[in-house]
């Protein structure tokens, strides 16, 4: 049996990781739960798992626990010796900690919350080099990029990552500017937080995913394409030396490359996970990105091209605008021209360490509201 | 370097594995060349890549073989010394004997032509078992599965073959009887030899390719489907334990396939192969097979499943009816309807051996005779 910590259990992919760990209890055992402001419900997640550790946001004295819960630090938990795979399932700048301290600790790092690597790939990258710690994919692209390359050795041309194109691939550019919150929250293919949701539609997400993929299989920036595929259900591709292309398809779930993060390198039967069948999904497209409508999208990818603390800035900036979006203080089409401000404005530090990458991140939700208010 | 056979060597296969070797010359050492009456470019192709052994049918003295060359038969090249993969490019029954030598001696066999596998797989796999022999698939859907596969050490759900459908698929049912030899040859997709053209036309080539994954890959005939993709570019998918599937795409190009068999496990760059673009294949769509419009899809299968001497029959029969149907002498619903005629009176032995199988191919040619006759 695997020992699991869930960081970020009532979230969306916190909450499928268990929905896959119930339906495997063979496999795995609950060691730390931890969550933020959803006392409740973490609170029948430990009534159901068990977890011997727990870390909850703020005053928890408002629930029943049970007896013996005892609670640590998420970087705590990260490196409890009971616990061989760490699951980040946590959102923006919140995972960064746990993350590194997980992989000091040589743990596996089942990575969900992808901007710890748009932050520090690189010093991750180094940390897990001399630890030896796996960091596992749990994005359905980058899974699916992992997949494609097990057991393949050889030489790899090309990633081609997929991205659906939000729910306004097809709204009028000139509209762009007026849609609402809720609208960009409509996501056609996927159920997912409320972040996520919004990075998608803006497609600065797909250029997290750019970043990740660069991280995560060391591949030149230059060799990693985006195509629009609307349906999400070829989840991406990778070309081979040889002009070959593996895909890894299924229906739009989170539950399976979870599954396959946690389970690695096994793969095992889940009745719980639905069944890819061609005729369901009959017509499967690709389009073109049109940088025009997604300006968000090359931002990203610059931010990460140009590294140093860039790429900090640009997660922290966007974690910060996004949420001003959210909560209706800003204009959709704000979110780029801010995250492009706070970008211009940034002298980076080359200097590659944690606290430099926090600095940044602090730099820039600083600088964020600078802006706001200035307006 | 590879010293390589190639058997069938001015066919359609033949012509694009040479392409493939004249493109990587450093990787290849041509031993051994064999083709049937196409004596004109057999002496070319012995020009160009100077085989120390060669194999035409009939008299070969109307051509300049150059000096040292020397006549010998598929089955010694197959067993040559100085061969180390050989290519089975052959069509119907005419690669049987040599794919069994080469098998004998332990040597790579590169399998374009599925007949041998139709008729003989299980007796194939026993004897590949009892050297070490790799059977090495070349047609683009078991190649796809195989890629699939690589690396792939988990059990697998179902294997998904696509098939393009052919040229018919939308053609009423009614005129299917009527359409002729020149209409049948006009794949959609891939340029081709006859025989598989005509097999394309009526899903007999997806029931042999039923047949070959069943033994290939030793899937049971339940976990066996097949879904039709008129793009031809998803080569064929595999579905894992856990659900997720993988698929190998790419332009419809049999040096893919080719060089992947005779590179394995290498994947090179190849600047003569066509690279997959996405924008290129932007519609990718699936549908359910008419199994009305293909019944001998059915028959294959069937004769599949039933074992024995059926398979051999099936092959049999269905290379003596599509010759008849592309000199004219029958139309095209006789295809299916003589073959499954055959079976009907076919009695299968039990006892397992070529000598078994090539009486029940011998047999069925003769019957395929007298039903003709007999109209």
């Amino acid at each position: 049996m695997k020992g699991i910590a869930v960081l970020g259990s009532t979230g969306s992919i916190g909450r499928q990781t268990l929905d896959v760990i119930r339906a495997l209890p063979e496999e795995f055992k609950v060691v730390a739960l931890a969550a933020g402001r959803n006392h409740e419900l973490l609170a029948e997640q430990v009534q159901e798992f068990r977890p011997r550790i727990v870390w909850a946001d703020g005053d928890v004295s408002g629930q029943s626990w049970g007896k013996g819960t005892d609670f640590v630090t998420m970087e705590e938990m990260a490196a409890d010796v009971e616990v061989d795979v760490v699951m980040v399932a946590t959102t923006g700048r919140a995972g960064l900690g746990p993350t590194f301290e997980a992989i000091r600790h040589g743990k596996a790092v089942a990575l969900s919350n992808k901007e710890v690597i748009v932050m520090a790939g690189g010093l991750l990258n180094e940390a897990a080099h001399h630890t030896g710690a796996a960091i596992l994919p749990v994005d359905s692209e980058p899974s699916a990029i992992w997949q494609c390359m097990r057991g393949e050795d050889q030489p790899v041309s090309k990633l081609i990552i997929t991205a659906s194109g939000g729910p306004f691939r097809k709204r009028p550019l000139e509209e762009l500017a007026a849609v609402t919150a809720e609208q960009a929250l409509q996501h056609p293919t996927w159920v997912m937080g409320q972040k996520i949701t919004i990075d998608s539609s803006t497609l600065m997400n797909k250029g997290f995913e750019v970043i990740e993929c660069h991280w995560l299989f060391q591949m030149p920036w230059d060799q990693i394409e985006v195509v629009v595929h609307p349906q999400s259900v070829i989840h991406s591709m990778v070309e081979f030396a040889d002009g070959s292309v593996k895909a890894q398809l299924g229906p739009p779930d989170m539950r399976l490359p979870i599954q396959y993060a946690l389970m690695y390198p096994d793969r095992v039967a889940n009745r719980m996970l639905p069944k890819f069948d061609p005729l369901q999904h009959s017509s499967l497209t690709f389009e073109q990105m049109d940088t025009e409508r997604y300006p968000a999208f090359k931002t990203a990818v610059d931010a990460g091209r140009a590294g140093g603390t860039f790429p900090a800035v640009l997660s922290a900036a966007d974690e910060e605008v996004v949420h001003l979006f959210l909560k209706g203080k800003i204009g959709f089409s704000d979110i780029n021209r801010l995250v492009c401000e706070v970008l211009d404005s940034h002298e980076s530090s080359q200097e590659r360490s944690i606290e430099g990458i926090l600095a940044a991140d602090e730099w820039a939700r600083r600088r964020v509201g600078e802006l706001v208010r200035g307006r």
